[in-house]
């Protein structure tokens, strides 16, 4: 008995017995030949049966050991093949409820289909190959920072209340009392900055009731997330990220180059991110698109598709900076812009017509700090834990956070957010 | 003016000028000569204060700057410090409410107290290097993992109903009804499986509502589970495990070494892990300890570590997988063990005489699990999108489960698992 090949490795078996496992994708019967086209981790491996080799029970999906000798075929997909000379079975399947290997299936069928049929539509390569992607970016995020002095944090998504003020949380039913969600991992970011690591990030699950279901909103999202003492400004933060960013786009390419291919899409390459400053994209809006509604304290879907629009024209960018909101419509923790009232030392980036990261320089000073949560209406009594960091020295800080789902969705340009959701949740769906 | 220096870089620097920032770790008046000991997320630097030098309001933790003339100087604990010439603050700090440089108060205060004042307890160097070493071993973990072609997955935390069967799950509000949060990746990381990735990990957070406290359990800890697919037994899964523990000692020994002396320990090396059947580990805490009671269908605590004790005694080993277990004592999807009936293909695995991780073979055969659901009283329809992808093709496999907050407790020795959490969830305890 032979180890398990992977169907990736056949090229190197030429003229050797091996045994491949995996589940069978597809079996075609030309009359004078059949094929069967075998499924594994490493992707697809031609098949060639014997009119003596049995199939009996065995149909697509089924997951099955083959025995058999490895040749040559300059007409196979990897010019090699597989010519069987038993095949085993290890589980008999029902028929799929999807045809799992046409890739016209992932494109055609309804959205709600694939994903009420989950554990089958992931079977679909096309499908399977975005959290390849998925895998990769969170991979490239983690050693882009480890190699920058950053430490990995795991911190709490039971919480008090909600870090950006309380509303659209998930309420939990905790004992005897009541916990939420955390929105964010913001606080416990900065306190942890404060503690001495000056430097962490995390990857955790984000939390959000939106009331809206749109192609770009998950009520369970997968945030990435760090946060940076001993900055200069909200400027070294956006350089930081604009590396990341980079390292993540050139390891997908090295990586996932086949699924680039295939997709035919190309992700950017770039020494630097331009920027502008919001009150700058709300002119160029105004003059070049006349869009004057819609930006007043933000972005808009189409404002940001325009700006994008302008960017990529003007300045050859796939991606842009939005910098310097107004107070107004910032978090409490936000750090204003002396220079330059009312405005803050905050970013969006934009990837392709979509926000994908939120960021900042925080206020580090603690009677600074308070007096902004008493300006939002807020008690600085409920925020003890978090306000004590402050109290006992911080350093000058900013940092970002970006939810996953939708830097995928935008590298790979796919339509909806769910795509690139294994399990995705919503107003109306908790299953699979 | 000069880019900031690290502690850690200040023997390379010799003869130049500095400029360092970090946190006013301690500060010293012997009369003659002043010292103040600056922090930063290198480690400590020793810094000496000429008479000239006005600390005005800096005290302990305070954040500021320091300019100087690096030196050599023997008695210096890293044979080197700096002679300030200014010091600038940028962030004064309140007197702190824990002696943070006193290694002392992290031994003796009560864990309450830390926990009470998180922001600032973490400051103290020796509770904070628990986190370093919980990073180190996340980053060995994936490492391991990634290069046995595993990939990393993200499932839903957010679940309509809780793997094991129902008990001791958290309820959220979710929209007009209700969702639970996950106990374990459990039936996701089987689909994944299922998927064709065939060899999957996750880290995530899980959540178990425990009506009881101990110093082992959390209500949200950090959970680190692998599962793959085709696999000859739970003996390919042990293998993987056994190879992933060592790995990941390996590299704490290595990235994390000055934690571990000065903590005072060490972690085993080891080719195999030696193992025990359930019925055997019962005989023998029965004749050699004459423990008869507490471990009808699973080990007790005091049966798991009289067993670990009796392991290092007889198999020069501190770690031990059990295996064997009742089918009674294991969930549903664990697979059976044929020629041991009514045993299963399971195993949990102690280190130090203490369970860190469960696992198994799982069933992949589609009516013996929806029988085994059955079995368990349980509604095979309530089930449906984990079922799915055992009707349409499983190959056998199996995988394992641990919080990392109980394996870094026992990796250095803590007394409670609470310190090997940032900020712990109990019954009681939400904030910070």
């Amino acid at each position: 008995m032979h180890a398990r090949v992977l169907s990736a490795e056949l090229p190197q078996q030429v003229g050797q017995p091996v045994r491949m496992q995996g589940w069978v994708h597809r079996v075609r019967d030309l009359g004078a030949v059949r094929f069967l086209v075998l499924r594994d981790r490493a992707g697809l491996g031609q098949v060639v049966l014997p009119l003596d080799v049995d199939l009996g029970a065995i149909g697509s999906e089924s997951v099955v050991t083959i025995d058999g000798l490895c040749r040559a075929e300059l007409r196979a997909p990897m010019g090699v093949e597989v010519l069987a000379e038993r095949v085993t079975p290890i589980s008999i399947a029902q028929p799929p409820p999807l045809e799992i290997f046409n890739p016209r299936v992932a494109e055609e069928a309804r959205l709600e289909t694939l994903l009420d049929h989950r554990a089958v539509s992931l079977r679909i390569p096309q499908v399977l190959d975005v959290f390849r992607v998925q895998a990769e970016v969170l991979r490239a995020f983690r050693a882009y920072l480890n190699s920058n002095g950053f430490t990995e944090i795991a911190t709490p998504k039971l919480v008090l209340a909600g870090a950006e003020g309380g509303s659209a949380v998930f309420k939990v039913e905790y004992y005897d009392g009541a916990a939420y969600l955390a929105q964010s991992p913001q606080f416990y970011k900065q306190i942890m900055v404060g503690s001495g690591l000056e430097r962490v990030y995390e990857v955790g699950h984000a939390y959000r009731a939106e009331k809206s279901e749109t192609s770009r909103h998950l009520t369970e999202y997968l945030s990435l997330d760090f946060e940076m003492g001993f900055i200069e400004s909200e400027r070294d933060v956006m350089r930081m990220h604009a590396g990341l960013i980079s390292a993540i786009f050139a390891a997908v390419r090295e990586n996932c180059g086949r699924i680039l291919r295939e997709r035919d899409v190309t992700l950017p390459q770039f020494d630097d991110i331009p920027q502008v400053s919001f009150p700058e994209a709300k002119r160029i809006l105004a003059e070049r698109f006349g869009k004057a509604a819609g930006c007043e304290g933000d972005l808009d879907t189409e404002g940001e598709r325009l700006i994008s629009q302008w960017a990529e024209k003007e300045l050859g960018s796939e991606l842009l900076f939005v910098t310097g909101y107004h107070v107004a419509n910032r978090p409490m923790y936000t750090m204003p812009d002396q220079t330059n009232p009312p405005l803050t030392k905050s970013f969006d980036l934009l990837f392709r017509g979509v926000e994908i990261t939120t960021g900042s320089q925080r206020i580090h000073d603690y009677s600074q700090l308070v007096e902004g949560i008493r300006s939002r209406g807020l008690d600085p009594a409920n925020y003890e834990g978090y306000l004590e960091a402050f109290k006992h020295g911080m350093p000058p800080h900013g940092g970002m956070g970006m939810g996953i789902e939708r830097l995928v969705k935008q590298m790979l340009d796919l339509a909806n957010i769910k795509e690139a959701t294994l399990f995705p949740r919503d107003r109306r769906r908790l299953t699979p």
